[in-house]
């Protein structure tokens, strides 16, 4: 006989006395006194169950045989549990289950490593046997938490008024941008489809279409080769909108992340949030995407040392390049030499050929280059950084963005090591005024910063042609707690301007035409103003979640080598189905 | 300036006197006595707006160069139709706005077809541009009510408790099934992943981690030979549950389709709905998906006519087919000779010899088989076929798949020609106690009539070894208008009728291992009982918008060839994008 189900986790005092059935895993097994209790997990929580010889010697006899995870349906009776058995660290602690019937509906093998919140297996693994895995409440967690965060977007924008809209995952391959995933035709011999890398065109075609206000979580797609924070496949909460400002894009995305700071998290975060043009934040944090939870800023010394002695300070200003500083401070004592070694071999990294030093020691500042500055450098140097006794800093002197990448990279390493970042707090900041293009030095070209469809600062249209590395861009980037969330930015919707872009970024008119001729040819039938946003759904979670590896926020992520340790994707496939897509192997190695 | 912007299809009487501001298309202009009439669209309508020369002779001149599709944005009051000119047809038809700025945010070329509701536009045309076709109110309206359902539904499985969740879309390649769409990787040499056709497994995957209810609205993809009902990317709405029965299930579906039917298009439906078992539908209907909108049911004759002197039916009988007929009610007269010898050839399409008919004149029946029908079997007729005077009686004797194949298509055909349908109503069906396998002549064994991971009816467990082809599934379908609109079944959860499963699908143990050893290993390890329900929704969604054409539900579709005259995907791509890929081309002709 089929029964109603109730919840485990969702029994309570006050259901003592009923008749209830239970289904779920066995969290756990113990046998006293002649009693056996099991811990039933299901998706609601655990809830203690018991079986006593003199309810049903039966149902005991069955129970003895129950081992972890075997799934179970048990009918029996809620009671009080005894004072001196309540636990209070269960929400169902004050009652348990008093048994008459079970009924074994699935066995279960000993699983390779126990379900249970904190756990040290290799993630290896862990992903062999991902549903294992993501049987533990941290994991269950997060993936109602990254539910509930869709649902509270999704919400915000149809309010809005935004379109739901899916656009085409076998679509065409574009050289711009990252290295596309590639699917051969059948019937269309030697020719591909890609995944798209974002749904970018199509959302700037559903605007020529007139929708005006579209949305989607797009699945996104990256051959590129994977770093921690990186999958080939992601998800991103994908936005265009016709005839808004780039101020009511911003402001529409803050209203979202505020809603969703509320709700999900429970925080009210105040709106309008900061703006930092990207040039200050380069200046300040060394970073495009600062992590504002706490200061120990850059400081720019360039001209309070560019004559001092020390030649490696003034031929890097000569040359062009700068002297920047952070300030440790009171932190003078806690660095020995060794620990300065140490952070020197971690500005190398970055390219840095070394990490000065001084150390504040009363009225004076210490170190191997102290001898090179004079008494009013010293005190340039005090006003600047701040320095009072007791202070560390560290500088560094090279070409510019050298010094911004090394000391931005330090100061992140120190502010955690220090213990310097209050990780309850969600720093939201937009990182605006981009440049629109950087240059390539290796290819001898512009490339285009964001992507190439990307609205030029009105000012700065007449320097497409005579200087493109000064040109800013309409565009935006979401940064939270120094990741970057997302970007944006206004979109050109004239035809003759993304010619210009094409022709910035060194393509001949022939490419722009096989390549991009579509979104050309709809330029030209009445194309809106417009722009939009595109935030990383996996990155948001993992933020919200508190969480630092992305794969914790993905149900099937793949590992560095984008392989799948569960399925074992990629795998093999047959000749015939290589004959029927035209193609050959030409297998280098063998892997 | 920035003004902030009116939609246009919002304005009403309560607006004169005030000032608005406007963005959109010009739907079409007129010029009349001096002033210029410019209907201006945007997403949420129309509006007309009016230059005259008293207000702005600037404005005036600028729209004398205004043309269709041309983006505007204009500044001008509200003011009240003169009655004369009053458009109830428009629902801002009685005012207009009396423009005295305007900018042309964009030009347009004459697009290549108008922008107007109903188009003879050839398809291609209109695929080639899109964004063109797209601007159409219908077209519109369409994808407004794909977004609405998909919100419904998304509310309707929310407040049920269930998680939205994404799976992979980079996965394995199983030959079971329809033919996979390949992903060449470019980390493992001479590996392949492959799109999915349906998350069926990873859904599976997700009940043995515990999280009980899923859904997620999801794309798959399918390499097959497109119909006008196919496309190579579709989306379903995908459903898995722990620990629920088929009936469950089925009320779930139940009360998600009540609330799209009452919110999306204001029906009622009531429920439960009817039920039919499968083998009932095939004698009824001869379908698998039966349009139960209208009757004109086939009627099994066979036992009536064995013993005529008809050989076709007599041998048919014999040789293990059967005869059926249906009767097109009062219609003998409007079938000629020619007529029923059309109908012939269209029963020869699916494999019918022939067709056999009679017609009802007053008691007798005539026809050119009448000769053949002993009195008593003429009663029999009469009988069955519920024969009046001035019906058409049209028969087929042949193997039974071919005569419900037939006679079921016939049906159809007539069904909608003599306008026998109610193309107002929706007949929701499920079609239940579906078989197991079907047998492949060809290949001469079984295959999975859905898939190998359905669960056996429990009391046909033992005829898996005996008498595979009588097994039932614990499957159903849910049918909407004679469209298959989804379905679903409980699944294996133990892996001893997994492992038989794939024995009478003629896997070996190391092909079953190698393809599903993931999915088998996993139900080791406590996989609950779970099944679940996939509904097809670029299907729902024509159906819900009365359309015939899959396209029109898709923002950007494939052609028959799988082509997207759009962009041109497939495209080629370049010869250091495949080495990459360790792959070659080995084209057989040219396309």
């Amino acid at each position: 006989m089929h029964k109603a189900r109730v919840l485990a986790g969702t029994l309570r005092n006050s259901h003592v006395g009923e008749t209830v059935t239970l289904k779920g895993w066995v969290q756990k097994r113990r046998d006293l006194g002649g009693l056996i209790f099991i811990d039933v997990r299901d998706r609601s929580g655990i809830v203690q169950i018991v079986f006593n010889p003199e309810v049903s010697t039966e149902a005991l006899q069955i129970a003895e045989r129950v081992r972890s995870e075997y799934v179970l349906e048990v009918t029996g009776k809620v009671v009080e549990r005894d004072p001196s058995t309540v636990n209070p660290k269960m929400e169902t602690g004050e009652i348990e289950v008093v048994v008459d019937e079970i009924t074994i509906l699935n066995k279960a093998k000993n699983p390779p490593f126990q379900i249970q919140d904190e756990t040290d297996v290799a993630e290896d693994l862990r992903l062999k046997y991902r549903y294992l895995d993501l049987r533990r409440e941290p994991m269950q967690k997060t993936f109602k938490l990254r539910h509930q965060t869709s649902q509270v977007m999704r919400n915000f924008l149809n309010e809005e008024e935004f379109l739901d809209m899916e656009t085409p995952m076998l679509t065409k391959s574009t050289p711009e941008g990252a290295r596309d995933y590639l699917v051969p035709s059948r019937v269309h011999e030697g020719h591909f489809y890609a995944l798209p890398q974002s749904p970018q065109l199509f959302k700037q075609l559903l605007m020529v279409s007139g929708f005006e206000k579209y949305y989607q979580f797009a699945r996104c797609f990256r051959d590129e080769d994977l770093r921690a924070d990186r999958q080939p496949e992601f998800t991103q909460i994908d936005i265009e909108t016709s005839f808004m400002t780039s101020d009511e894009i911003m402001a529409m995305t803050e209203r979202m992340m505020k809603r969703v700071m509320k709700e999900v998290k429970g925080i009210d975060i105040e709106i309008p949030l900061a703006r930092m043009p990207y040039d200050e934040a380069m200046e300040r944090f060394g970073s495009d995407k600062p992590d504002s939870r706490f200061g120990m800023e850059l400081v720019t010394v360039s001209e309070a040392v560019k004559d001092s002695g020390f030649k490696v300070f003034s031929s890097a200003v000569e040359s062009g390049g700068k002297v920047s500083a952070i300030n440790v401070k009171g932190k003078a004592s806690q660095f020995s030499r060794k620990d300065i070694d140490q952070l020197t071999d971690f500005v190398k990294i970055y390219g840095a050929k070394g990490l000065a030093w001084l150390k504040a020691e009363g009225d004076e500042l210490k170190g191997p280059i102290s001898k090179f500055l004079s008494e009013k450098e010293v005190e340039e140097l005090r006003n600047l950084l701040d320095i009072s006794d007791g202070d560390l800093i560290l500088l560094v002197a090279d070409k510019t963005n050298v010094v911004f990448d090394s000391l931005g990279a330090l100061r992140l390493k120190l502010g955690k090591e220090l213990q310097l970042i209050d990780e309850s707090t969600f720093n939201f900041l937009w990182v605006t005024e981009w440049p629109l293009f950087e240059y390539d030095e290796e290819a001898g070209r512009y490339s285009a910063a964001h992507h190439p469809f990307t609205m030029p600062a009105s000012e700065d249209m007449d320097k497409l042609d005579t200087n493109p590395g000064e040109v800013k861009a309409q565009a935006y980037d979401l940064v939270l707690n120094g990741y970057e969330l997302g970007g944006g930015s206004l979109r050109i919707y004239q035809k003759e301007i993304q010619h210009k872009m094409f022709e910035v970024l060194g393509f001949s008119q022939e490419e722009a035409q096989s390549q991009f001729g579509f979104l050309l040819e709809a330029l030209e039938y009445g194309a809106p103003p417009h722009g939009g946003i595109a935030l990383g759904f996996d990155r948001l979670i993992m933020l919200l979640a508190g969480r630092t590896n992305l794969r914790d926020t993905i149900l099937f992520p793949k590992t560095a080598s984008a392989a799948c340790l569960l399925t074992e994707a990629p795998g093999t496939v047959s000749e015939s189905q290589l004959d029927e897509l035209s193609l050959k192997l030409q297998v280098k190695e063998q892997v």
